[in-house]
């Protein structure tokens, strides 16, 4: 079975397995694991910022800061599939009590002058107060696709004059990174604050962080308490993390391969694929042209021995490549995928 | 000076003024108060709903309705200008931590498939569910506008079929009720809640009510304590609100024409106002064609004895028309608008 | 039927019905209320601050006053009985997300020394920071008791000392100035805020006030607009509130009178009724020693022609005087109670 | 330099450093990591409930109960220096809009009297609902004091006759079993929910779980998402958790006599520490009959080559034994502490 669901998927590998159980560790409550400051280190220098929190998973990260950078009945502007508001069970509403206002984008992409429009940059006795937008990068319900550079720096320039914060859900930031050919500062250092992960194409079992100003991370540590995320002994996992910036970040661009490959096949058998929109490791399928609906089509591929996901869209499957993946594997996951959607 | 700003504006009549004074009071707290407990009668019918609570402003209804019938983390989709959306303070994430999705609408109006497309109706560990639509009739943003009986039937059709309780923002439900010379009921028996407003065109000075099922409202009185919305001898502006739905409501059509009659000179006399949008007491003129900006606008208009003020659009201002108004005041306002703008 | 069941009884007065319907009114919203501008220029004078803000009832000033200073997950300290923590629905736990921390009081009353010992008064990851101490006075569940001014004062010291803000909920305040026979603003001077109600011994309808220092109150209004407690031709109640702070504020008085009489005429007639504690205007009378349960006695009061109600402890019934009792009506209440429950 | 600041400091053994790394790992979040369901079915069998949810802490357990049993403005009560209440940053009150009742408590323990004197169980338009008790065992701020058999015997009793659920705070559940030497589900069976945790004693370096009745927890998975607590191949923690049941669960007495051996030592060498109050492997030394403030203290004790450190009570300093720890470290942490407290 080559099981192309998420990237998420991945397993630890033998050397990461090793850094884990010898990585030096303490009690980070009390700052006293090297493992997780020397991550910390590490993150602060390739992003571009000033301070770094360790959290088990992204989602924490994105929560955080969202309890940082936005008051009760504040506004936070992003894309409308974002993952933030889409996938989180409402956390940004439930827990921060923010206004959650979804711009339509483009691939993922939305523009400062759709900020400019909806933003309420003026204290109002009637009017929720923009305090965020919020940049998803890579964009997961649009298929990993990744924010140009000039759509960013644009964001940020509108969000500088306007006063707002900007936040980046890199959950695969290095993989916009990878597909960019730029260091990931160049993505991020004009944010206020950074969620990334490294769960994901990273391959670490769970781990993330939360990056950004100093000032607006103040409150991190005590709201991560309060909310569970504090761990003891948490260099065991902060140890993954640091064998996946070493090991597993340049060859995220492998992915990018295998998912390029993986789409030409497929769209050479004239399944419903769109090479083009492929920026990254996802891979999106339309059904809807082949008159199949989603259960009945990820059954069928199962029962061929591939596993595809159900994506965003609901007439839309997903499959999604990995370290764990070969290119023997994508060879052999686009023709069992051709055979179970061509033949019936 | 004549002042259309708004219909909040209207002052009570000596005829309200002493059925306030004259009215039987008691501890609405214990349900002794005679004229809270017949003008909840006098609602539940006109609606036609089960049960009614009074309380001081339509807010408060809106932000009640909520806090019943939408737990933290679920969503509620109306129109992306709704009032309760963009000029309650953000109350429903801040009060009840809902996930607010604003839909584009058409004149304030939303289809059912619209609904349908962003609906998450099956509980999932990932995606917040929705759990109410949002109507608000006449829609205030868009200009006083009504929302259509097919288009509201279609939509109580889709919300029925998705299992979603619909909540009526009517805030001025009686304009649209005279403006499709309707009983109110045929606009609301098929919701779950209605917010009604005194303090509006009905010239009440203070008094809203939340109306609806009886289990859904029955948390209401002890959400209403807690946000300081239990008064004690209530009568005294219930007393108004009953005075107001005997005197205040069948004359509501009076002002729909003397907005039409405003729009009408005001569009003869060449200013940028499009009559066929005047539906109830409403009036927008868009200052975007004239080369002026809103405030030098609005202070011309002062300047020359008549009070418009901002629309929620940038470029547009608003005239509201209310019993306060004459038809000479009408056209006096036409005249004074004319040469406002005009002459420069 | 002679009704002690409270002071929020309270009917309005012709002269008080005269002012509601002759006072200046205008939109509130937009600061235009000339009655509510006075209003709260009448209170900031009263009370020795130097904001204030209109708003329906006490409970909602008091949600107001939580909310303007007490962050989530920060600490309320007073008195454990304190109606804020148990009669107003669990708002500031609901609405600010505050720690209440109840100190046990005599008579309502705690210490510095009390406060001092729970108090955080340093930033922690851990530990939830305390942010107000919370007066009642005069406090309804002990009976009406007054804070003597010495405790009073000392509780400001070591609030000072630990740089904690003090807030006075004064629903019943004037009848505490009264009892101690000082200006209100001996009391409330140093309090960072303090509610006040018109619709208890003052004999309004409704309305109250949340007045205090203007850095404090800069988010009132928005507040209050999202709770729902911004009225707009306010007036109507603020002129109650003005009349009675002209006609039914020197008076209260009379009612500390009558309740002394009536505990007199109860403890000489052999029922457990200590007028040692008879402070203001409360009367408690604890039904353990004559082996009556509660219900029981209330039915028996009621049929005899005199109206009491419960108080805090389960033993313990209530009698409460006001403006619209008569020194006859004292002494035929009296009468009336010790026959109901002294002849089975 | 011996360690006996806390036994959160516990580090991973090779062994359980091996069962994290052989163990089976999948996607958590889909239900597809077997060391976690296999530790789930662990813990349910052990503490005799139905259903576990694994999360990344003891906190995060406690406060995702609080979130799936007590609406907001409901009433927990609990000893009042609980963990929950004084040290998860006001979680139950920021998250869960909580009112937080602390009783006092004698070692941790309180009877179900003095719940039933707070306990509000009937529906109120004013008094906050009481939902949840809250047991701590062993409770931390005592010295890690025990519940007895018949006084928590005698709290179920009274919460099953009052409606009310009861959580066991179980951060150290196991160290309460083996003090009272029955197994662990004798005192959890009759709770609605147990949290417990694996990084304390147990030795982990991460990792708790929440069990309970299963519909209790039904949106126990949700909430976890929504905070962050959702790893993805989280058996690596899991496989600790496991390894840690089967070797480290009855060497827990082992810790508990090397505490009152320490304390034996203290007392025995004049220091102010209660032997008969070790109950499990905390030992409390009070201060202030020293005349030594609470920095110096620890200070000398480290400048010695031994670390307590600060316990709730301002002038008591705590010494935790843990698996660290062998018989000759407590031996010489007693004559290094007799040295640095007596000779100044």
């Amino acid at each position: 079975m080559i099981d192309l669901r998420s990237d998420v998927m991945t397993l630890p590998s033998e050397g990461m397995l090793h850094a884990m159980t010898t990585a030096q560790v303490g009690d980070e409550q009390r700052r006293e694991d090297p493992t997780v400051l020397a991550l910390e280190d590490d993150l602060t220098g390739l992003l571009g910022q000033e301070a770094a929190v360790f959290v088990p998973s992204a989602t924490m990260a994105n929560q955080i800061a969202t309890l940082c950078q936005v008051a009760r009945g504040q506004e936070i502007v992003g894309e409308r599939h974002s993952h933030m508001f889409r996938y989180e069970a409402g956390g940004p509403a439930f827990l921060a009590g923010a206004v959650v206002t979804g711009l339509a984008g483009s691939a993922g992409v939305f523009t400062g002058d759709q900020v400019r429009d909806v933003a309420q940059i003026r204290d109002s006795e009637h009017r929720p107060r923009t305090a965020l937008a919020l940049v998803e990068n890579t964009h997961n319900a649009s298929g990993g696709r990744v924010w140009p550079l000039e759509a960013l720096d644009g964001l940020y320039d509108t969000c500088a004059e306007l006063g707002l914060a900007v936040h980046i859900d890199g959950a695969r930031l290095f993989n916009a990174a990878a597909a960019l050919d730029v260091p990931p500062a160049r993505i991020t250092e004009r944010a206020r604050t950074v969620a990334v992960c490294f769960s994901k194409g990273l391959g670490c079992p769970a781990g993330a962080a939360l990056v950004g100003r100093s000032d607006v991370l103040a409150p991190a540590r005590r709201i991560r308490q309060m909310l569970g995320g504090s761990l003891r002994q948490a260099g065991v996992l902060a140890g993954a993390a640091r064998y996946a910036l070493r090991h597993n970040l340049t060859r995220l661009a492998d992915d990018h391969g295998h998912a390029r490959t993986l789409a030409g096949l497929l769209a050479e058998a004239g399944l419903p694929v769109d090479p083009a929109q492929v920026e990254t490791n996802f891979v999106l399928l339309d059904l809807a042209s082949l008159g199949l609906d989603r259960d009945t089509a990820l059954a069928r591929l199962r029962s061929h021995g591939v596993l595809w996901s159900n994506a965003h869209h609901p007439t839309v499957v997903r499959a999604v490549t990995h370290l764990g993946h070969s290119v023997v594997d994508v060879h052999n996951a686009a023709s069992r995928t051709v055979q179970a959607l061509t033949t019936g």
